[in-house]
């Protein structure tokens, strides 16, 4: 089972290591990272992911997943990813996005009828690509599944686990990666962090994808 | 405020990422990726990280951050690697250990008479180490911060977050990283997975920590 990883730079590191830690765990898992151009792809903040492929070496990969970050837009510029995106899907048993990885599916016309979620804030960008866009941590939607902003790709892909290699496995990664979660505080959504919190997190988000 | 994370082959990913994740957001805050030598480090499953700084070039780290994986215990027979993680600790503010990286600060020495903990299945290993070892999410003990398996890094990194640049910026980092867990099982924990997952991942961990 061949999983790719998709990166480019200003990828959000945890975006794509959240879903690589639960799905390569998976049997028979074999993953590629895959970009536009091989080599080191800095993440958003600094940390340097190495891409081991390009993309027409990677024509049939059986699950393929799409990571979010700032430079999604750029990626979403270059007509050799999106048209990969579109050739991937074809016959890819499962096609992913974690965070705004949702719009690079999204601007490929992937999207186009299908209930998909996103980062909170990209919500409405997702609907102008044709998506239902809704507010939950993860939607299937028949080949597609999406999940909410970095940290919903863990949920996300323990979910994609079970559907893929059962139950018994996803439960044995989840307790492989201890995922036993307890944030210290209850800001992890809009509605849990508040009103002085979504403006502040609203503002700086606003400033980056004008690219200040 | 310099944020070292230690780097070595077979680290696990999602120890780093997730720590990074949160404390690459903090105000001011340089991250920078230490091993004994530059370039790229294999993490467990093929992920290549790379290594951008040797342990001279980083003398006085703020905050050094030590992840886990199979690889911890051949970066513990470095003695390089333990005398930078005792002289780091000297000056720094904060010395943090996400799943059983917790080993590595054992083996340097900085844990003794310490309450900490680690992976859940190296909970023994870190008492030989003369930690007291316990079972939590995460542990402060005076400036040294530990944390339970994997994905607990995160969890810790919001709480430390929380101490170097207060509550409200921990939120925003948070809501920044949408962590709003749901996990669609509740296998996190060994009392949550029950018996025969637990069995399970008891095994596979036995036999990598064999070598095999």
């Amino acid at each position: 089972m061949q999983i790719a990883f998709l990166l480019f730079d200003d990828v959000n590191a945890l975006d794509a290591v959240g879903a690589y830690e639960v799905l390569s765990n998976l049997p028979r898992a074999e993953v590629v990272w895959v970009a536009a151009e091989r080599g080191p792809k800095r993440a958003v903040r600094g940390l340097n992911l190495i891409a081991t492929h390009v993309l027409g070496e990677v024509p049939r990969p059986d699950v393929v997943v799409v990571p979010g970050g700032f430079g999604e837009r750029a990626a979403g510029q270059d007509p050799a990813v999106l048209s990969w995106l579109r050739q991937v899907h074809e016959t890819a048993s499962w096609t992913v996005s974690v965070c705004t990885g949702a719009l690079l599916l999204g601007r490929a016309g992937l999207l186009q009828g299908k209930r998909a979620t996103t980062y909170w804030l990209a919500l409405p960008e997702l609907a102008s690509y044709g998506a239902e866009a809704v507010s939950e941590r993860w939607v299937i939607d028949g080949r597609i599944c999406t999940s909410a902003g970095v940290s919903a790709g863990i949920d996300m892909s323990l979910a994609l686990a079970a559907r893929i290699a059962g139950e018994t496995v996803a439960q044995a990664v989840q307790l492989g990666i201890e995922y036993d979660p307890r944030p210290p505080f209850s800001a992890g959504s809009p509605a849990g962090a508040g009103p002085e919190i979504v403006s502040l997190v609203r503002a700086r988000y606003a400033a980056r994808r004008a690219g200040l």
